[in-house]
């Protein structure tokens, strides 16, 4: 294509973002007109890409951090010729597969859900990572990206993580237009700012006028031919571009345009141009996954006390012999979540993600898109800092492990900030996730094992300090499953627990036992999905469950076993022991009593529910 | 004091650091020793504070951004008398204030909780934004940070921020100690290459010794010379200083000292120093915050239909004409969350916090530490992205209020990306909360007034799209009541809704009436806590609650009435009705109709249910 071609082609992606979002009646129609030269550019002449084939190991990779610019996106598709004009206007209408903001789980362009801003850098740095480092087929990654977005902190991290690995084979494209949603950005059209920001950060920068597709050109070939570094390509631009009454004005974020008619025949009508992308070069996938042998390691039954971080750690590492495909990131702290182990038998598979869990998970999500298979891990409680990105990844549809370690009160004397106490409910509330949280170590290295196997977001909760061995080493843990510790037929009432409440409940059940009251313990290393079959034959039985867990009293443990009994049947009695103070810093065992967790308080809130004859 | 006596001092604070981290057997001495002469000189030439009087308005604000360095800041808190040596070696204990990580909740000189680290930065600039636009009283935020926690890009979130608003009474000062906890940092002790990116973020940079107290005194005196701009000190220092066997080593990161009385001899033995702070200027409160009269908005019973998100925005706007300590900020997004509506009113005391979410509840936080009662507002979905901030929020007792709009899938075609479908679970789990969700105008203005009442974090949800005004504008909607808005002695199940689904509720209950099926409806406004009596009253009269929400099944309202049920006491049965797939882009209708939430839904379930005679 030349120049002119460039340009037909740009005029066509505005004038079909205009009609898509007129036919939805919805949309940001102005947000993708900016764009249009910048895409333009970059498929009739820069992106390899076979639409026929997504999958093909060699193609480019293109993510749309700028999520709200699916007009553009899907303007983009039927000028390439994978989709055609009806399904363009099928846009945001329920059922279509082009909704409001692109998600993977239904078109198989898009390589990772977006919308929420400032993730699309991130997770393209996880790509990048992949093909630099695992798959080398040589392919690109594209980041469409917004001004406005730029304030977010993890565009940082991702700028520091790309330059720091020397990804040149990572392209950011910044559609300079101005203007955010309710106003002017900070830097309005100051390109020099952002390209100094970017500089200090590592990358190359180019600034161009965005509305110049020679330029643009030329800026893509100059980031396509630098070595050693990130390139950012810093686009100066108009918002709502080609329209007179809407380019460069505040307050049409996100809005149709007013007159859609009088802007096409303004960007001078439909066209039928069709674009010819580059084929990607024949390639074979350079990473033979290995998939040998491995032994998950193993612990005595009854032996010395293990931490559960401490097997998923040595798991891991196993996993990783086995595995060629699993890969691990920390966020600067596997010598305490012993993601270290791993690190050091497969360095090549290891990413050090330093303080930045943001960047750690999106690089996951990055990886995962790429059919590898991660583990990331950092304390619990500091899972927290990538929610927004844990939340988009169940978006996606994509798989990746997650694993959080310092579990509770029980890490002593550091005190509530480094404590994990919601990581379970947070855990809990995102789609389609898998929560697990083992008691021992046996458990913990099978549980590693299995989440590899399973489909989206998976959690594993660990905890700092060491605990008893309770399983053999082949006992199964099937995902969904729980283990009955303790049962008789004449069990008063249920202590449902996990992870360190187990040994705390087994201790309690032992002295209650002794008091002549025998009580039913489960181990619910399955926080979701539960086990309902076994919840409400408990039910049943002894009539009342009594939870303990060293997590808030909302959204975790107490709440999980609720999901046995939602079909209108009749429920237990339910009894929850949680956390609910603030704890301050004292030893593992003073803070389970201060919380009320520890076996004392089982006992003794099981002995108070038999005296008052509130279970049978 | 002269050279020798900072230097005396500064060996102090490392004895001190030692000797408490050794009674404690846990702790981070070695991240201590290395800001020893950092905090040396702050306390002796720099800092003006009354230990005696914390609130005094004149004090400068020092937050401790590298969290765990709390054997430096006790070993502080002894040289300037504050705390006596005894107090020291509690450090730890349970019971001791002297927690391993600040808290305000029991130390009267910590201005915010840390811990979770590249959070402090974030907080000082939101007391600083409250000393030089609301206070003006001339106080400097001097904020201690670490090195390895610039990777987190909530840190540049703040550099951005700080330096927009030309916030020169904010000093950071970065412990360049080269070492993070699993080994080095990625820049080590290039000084430059953090320099070259707060300067690129509009920071003036100032590199130093940071073991030589006469060149970090004249740092400290150039960034308080310094206007226009904020300030970084970079201090080069050495994890460990001061002995030989720890100094500038990787692995003792977090440990006590091997040998703790060599290490002191080493460090020429405890000293008796005592360093007087500069007192503060005497000033007086520049802020006299006005109370006046205000009206809340008032809207018709039965009148035009009303969005929640509008009522918030006017009702906001009304009480910061009452209250001059309201403030709102917002993440670029204000035109969608109305809280345009207070920043035309009141736009002093309005913060545009742009496209950073952690930035903004952070600069709350900051705020609040300060008396001024803010209303932080976004996406509810965005509101993700600021987790960690609201955890450690709560783990500093800090009150704030937290917005968050477009919740559920009601807000139609934007799809999942924009929608909140965890965050009622998200603000259940942290501690100490308040959880509020009205379905109409009247409800949410009188609840928008009485969160700023509260204590701690309160959370109010607000819909999208219009809706029917229910209740008359004198209606009270007491924090952890509800309202029944449909009971009779014939009522065969309870339904609770919230929200949107209130509405839905309401068309269900009339559809099945005509069938001659009576349902209680209960609107459960008040999320966290919520109205037990009720709850039990509607349990022990009908037997099932069926709970229905435009959320996530899990960690919603469905788990919140479990609440009322947790003593052993005969629990209801339960159905639940909740987002449990992943929308794609609809109409609203379309949306509340695919997730099973709609009017249609709840009468198809209460039916079932009556016909099943699973309920009486």
């Amino acid at each position: 294509m030349n120049t002119a071609e460039l340009t037909e082609l740009a005029q066509q992606l505005r004038v079909d973002s205009v009609r898509a979002s007129a036919a939805a009646g919805s949309g940001h129609p102005t947000s993708s007109m900016s764009a249009a030269d910048l895409m333009a550019v970059l498929l009739a002449r820069h992106l390899r890409y076979d639409f026929e084939r997504p999958a093909h190991p060699g193609n480019d990779r293109f993510v749309l951090s700028k999520g709200h610019a699916t007009p553009l996106l899907y303007s983009a598709y039927k000028a390439v010729g994978a989709i055609d004009d009806g399904e363009l206007l099928t846009f945001r209408k329920v059922g279509s597969r082009l909704e409001g903001h692109p998600t993977p789980r239904r078109v198989p362009w898009v390589e990772t859900a977006s919308g929420s801003l400032g993730q699309g850098l991130p997770i393209g740095v996880g790509i990048a990572l992949a093909g630099k480092r695992l798959e080398r087929t040589g392919y690109r990654v594209w980041v469409l990206c917004g001004d406005s977005e730029l304030a977010e902190g993890s565009v940082w991290e991702a700028a520091e993580h790309a330059a720091y690995e020397h990804l040149d084979n990572l392209t950011a494209i910044v559609d300079v237009n101005r203007l955010g949603q309710r106003g002017p950005t900070r830097h309005g059209h100051d390109l020099d700012a952002y390209a100094r920001r970017f500089q200090a950060f590592g990358w190359h920068t180019v600034e161009v006028d965005g509305h110049d597709v020679d330029a643009v050109d030329r800026a893509y070939g100059e980031a396509e031919s630098t070595t050693g570094q990130p390139t950012v390509v810093l686009a100066r631009t108009l918002k709502g571009k080609g329209v007179e009454s809407v380019q460069d004005r505040e307050g049409l974020h996100g809005k149709p345009l007013p007159d859609a008619d009088e802007a096409i025949a303004e960007l001078g009508g439909p066209r039928d141009v069709r674009v010819r992308v580059h084929e990607p070069p024949a390639t074979r996938m350079l990473h033979a996954v290995r998939a040998g042998q491995f032994e998950l390691p193993r612990w005595e039954k009854g032996g010395d006390d293990v931490a559960t971080r401490d097997a998923y750690g040595k798991a891991l590492a196993a996993l990783g012999t086995g595995r060629g495909d699993v890969v691990a990131l920390d966020g600067e702290v596997s010598d305490s979540t012993r993601a270290e182990f791993f690190a050091k038998e497969h360095p090549e598979r290891f990413f050090e993600c330093y303080i930045a869990e943001q960047q750690m998970v999106a690089a996951a999500v990055g990886l995962a898109t790429r059919g590898w298979v991660p583990y990331a891990s950092t304390f619990a409680a500091f899972l927290t800092r990538a929610h927004d990105f844990v939340r988009m990844a169940s978006v996606s549809g994509v798989g990746v492990n997650l694993v959080g370690s310092h579990a509770g009160v029980a890490i002593g004397q550091d005190g509530p900030s480094q404590m994990g106490l919601e990581d379970l409910a947070m855990m809990r509330a995102v789609h389609g996730s898998t929560v697990l949280y083992p008691c021992d170590a046996n458990q913990t290295a099978r549980l590693v094992a299995a989440m590899a196997g399973l489909d989206g977001i998976r959690y594993l909760r660990t905890s700092r300090g060491a605990g008893p061995v309770i399983y053999g080493p082949d006992e199964e843990f099937p995902v969904g499953g729980c283990k009955v510790l303790r049962a008789g037929d004449r069990d008063r009432l249920t202590v449902v627990a996990a992870g360190v409440t187990v040994h705390e409940a087994l201790a309690a059940a032992d002295a209650l036992d002794r008091e002549g009251i025998q009580v039913r313990v489960i181990d619910l290393y399955s926080v979701k999905p539960v086990d309902r079959e076994t919840l409400r034959r408990a039910a049943e039985d002894t009539g009342c469950l009594l939870t303990v867990e060293d997590h808030h009293e909302e959204g975790g443990i107490g709440d999980a076993v609720i999901d046995a009994f939602l079909d209108g049947r009749p429920t237990p009695r339910l009894v929850r022991l949680a956390v609910r103070m603030m704890p301050g810093s004292a030893s593992p065992d003073e803070q389970l009593h201060a919380a009320g967790i520890d076996a004392m308080s089982i006992a003794a809130a099981g002995r108070l529910l038999v005296e008052e004859a509130v279970v049978r």
